[in-house]
């Protein structure tokens, strides 16, 4: 039996993940509105067959926002382009159910979909932060409970416009002069708690039927809506113990709903900082580590709790536990990992530098980085991994050295195995809704 | 002086502007979201040095919709790959006022700016096909002349939007640590008759400061909101003498408004049909007609209709006035030209026929298309033209034949003139809002 395979994943992410990260000497300050930038990591973790190209994404930012989160490209139009300058690898890109037109979203990823020739996945998102619903027009931002009930209706919403053309539903014969079989082409005509939306879609099914759901959110809610919905999960896991009780966790909710674990991937971050030598590694990380300033930490680390300002307390005191309320309305999973570090008993600066520039295990060398990626495949912490870049140039290094480990390992492919993204990740086409109908009626 | 330029655009539609073109034998039955076709026709068309590439669009369709409106990629996405393929060419995006978000619309409009090294263009439209409400859980389309209400106002917000950044609001100094200077990002805070928007934008200003607005609506409203607001207007305009009636009177109201009027381009479309003799081009204009058949030339009609079904009336009739009305809810100017043709005693059938494949003078030698286009210059009926390929392959015949004609007679330019779209179009970059209130201030 082949062994189990990795999922690798890169996010591109501009000026890095980190604060301070621009300030690095090799770091392009423009990074994260350079298309050149954009292309050549792209082309990279191409070259190293990584699975997917993953851009995230947020609606709303003020003065205080950290430099990655402040000026970026947006995702579909970004994906759009860097889908014309690869040929293989997915192009994930995330989304708001909160703030987009249901009908625009489901036509630009099926038109991702064709501009790519079959690797475009949606992360599904309900928009955390709450400036965001002062940017339309909106007077609150939804409650985390109904965001997520929103979220399921909109998915299927998106779902059904994709299916409102069957596969076969172009003709286009030159001799008869049909062009559609109106039989095959679909009204959705959904109306539901928040929506209306009549269909058809204009654009027909893309290559992989429906693009790939991703989700990244790790709340009880979000948990659930992984488990009955998306194909891979993209999550913070601190250390293995963690990861593997997640891991269980979500499975076990996936079979629960009555679908096949393996086929929802579960890929938590990781922020290599890979050097030749151990020593090198611990250097890099310091490297890394020195950017960055605990100012611009403890903003950050107000990004998870509804943009609270942490400057007012004593960094060295301990971590101010009433402001917990504000991190449950807004990221619910992110702030409770903090709060599980204020149980460990450190201060509140402490938390803000662990936080803002995690090592996670994730220091050492190509063979160190490879054999944690196997522990978590093997002792099912993982499925794979979404990748950060923490360094300029770290991207080839992992391409060029931690990958071919994998290789020889046996747990990473060499080649891609087929066209799509779904093919990719060996997921099946999902069947068109009204042709499994015509199936079902004409076995009957 | 140099000689007045011609403006030249190319419309990238994919199966053909025709109901039947995919019919002939040189068609690419899947061009509507087949990218390698889009990527060479961006790439011929640039080889002749057009000023822009642009997308047309819809909201909603059903399957008595023509092949061309029935699936086609999404305007924005597809013209951020066509950037990743293109270094030169404007990229001209329709998008619907009346069904984005103008948050999500500015952004991923600043997005393709950076993308494409500054080529973007916008092309307002308010959504003339009534079923499109539908798709969008809203009850009703809206009126024709609160549509332009709106559109204005949209328009004000998209570009508040843009301006939200000053130009040299990024910073970012390695040495200091300073990424942005607060003072140089704003919020919007604009609060209007339809719209509320916060801001900032999440992306930064563009190469361009703004996108090109382009404008394609020539009715009464129409007219007014591009002679105040666009910087290019695509029109259909039958023969010379309507175009430079047209013409004058869009000049006229834009220096009404207090505008150059040289600084918006009358863009009429034109689908040339050009043969090495005037006999080969009748007999490709014949090939092209003898596409069509009469049933779909009556739908093609009814959309100018809000739908109307024109195949209940006899063709060799007399056109049914009874319903000017519909035409005139839904696309004015299209229903007037249809009209104006009616009055001319032409019957159904021959109207549809007329619409369907459009002759306009388009039809002979490269010479006579490069007269014809230089006659309409020279005699102010246009500033360039919006160019459909009629049949497979006459864009590079344009491109190889026409183009140098042009480029010979001094009216059109042998290279791009510089970096970004308004060099291109001879626009100058619109200065930041918030950048001139602070040097007007700081003059006082």
């Amino acid at each position: 039996m082949p062994k189990r395979q990795l999922k690798l994943g890169f996010i591109l992410h501009g000026v890095g993940p980190g604060w301070d990260d621009w300030r690095h000497p090799d770091a392009l300050v423009d990074a994260s509105t350079n298309f050149g930038f954009y292309k050549r990591q792209a082309q990279t973790a191409e070259r190293g067959k990584l699975d997917y190209l993953f851009v995230a994404d947020s609606v709303s930012i003020n003065a205080r926002s950290s430099p990655h989160y402040l000026n970026r490209f947006e995702p579909l139009t970004i994906l759009s382009a860097v889908a014309a300058v690869t040929e293989h690898i997915g192009l994930v890109g995330t989304a708001t159910v909160s703030y987009t037109e249901p009908f625009n979203l489901a036509r630009q990823f099926a038109s991702l979909d064709h501009i790519s020739g079959g690797r475009a996945g949606w992360n599904v998102v309900t928009s955390w932060l709450e400036g965001s619903a002062a940017n339309y027009g909106k007077e609150e931002h939804l409650a985390h409970d109904v965001r997520y009930r929103l979220a399921e209706e909109y998915l299927d919403v998106v779902k059904g416009l994709w299916d409102s053309w069957e596969d076969d539903a172009l003709v286009r014969d030159k001799a008869t002069g049909q062009f559609l079989d109106p039989d095959k082409l679909h009204e959705l005509n959904h109306k539901g708690e928040f929506l209306k939306v009549k269909g058809p879609l204009n654009i027909s099914r893309g290559p992989q039927g429906q693009p790939v759901i991703f989700q990244a959110g790790s709340s009880e809610d979000g948990r659930n809506f992984a488990a009955r919905h998306a194909e891979a999960i993209f999550t913070h896991q601190d250390d293995l113990a963690q990861a593997q009780a997640f891991y269980a966790d979500v499975k076990a909710r996936a079979r629960g709903f009555g679908r096949d674990p393996d086929k929802l991937a579960i890929v938590p971050g990781a922020r290599p900082v890979i050097g030749s030598t151990e020593a090198e590694a611990e250097t890099k990380y310091a490297e890394l580590a020195g950017l960055g300033n605990l100012e611009n930490a403890l903003r950050a680390l107000g990004r998870s709790f509804n943009d609270h300002n942490f400057s007012v307390y004593d960094p060295d005191g301990p971590f101010p536990r009433e402001v917990a309320a504000e991190g449950f309305k807004s990221n619910q999973s992110a702030s409770e990992r903090i709060l599980a570090l204020a149980d460990q008993g450190l201060t509140l600066g402490e938390i803000a530098r662990r936080v803002g520039t995690p090592r996670g295990g994730w220091v050492g060398t190509p063979e160190q980085i490879a054999d944690r990626m196997q522990q978590w495949l093997d002792e099912r912490g993982s499925d794979g991994f979404n990748l950060f870049e923490s360094l300029p140039g770290q991207l080839d290094v992992f391409v060029d050295q931690v990958v071919p480990i994998l290789q020889d390992r046996g747990i990473f492919r060499r080649e891609y195995p087929g066209a799509t993204f779904r093919e990719t990740l060996g997921l099946d086409k999902p069947v068109n809704r009204y042709t499994a109908q015509r199936l079902a009626r004409s076995a009957a």
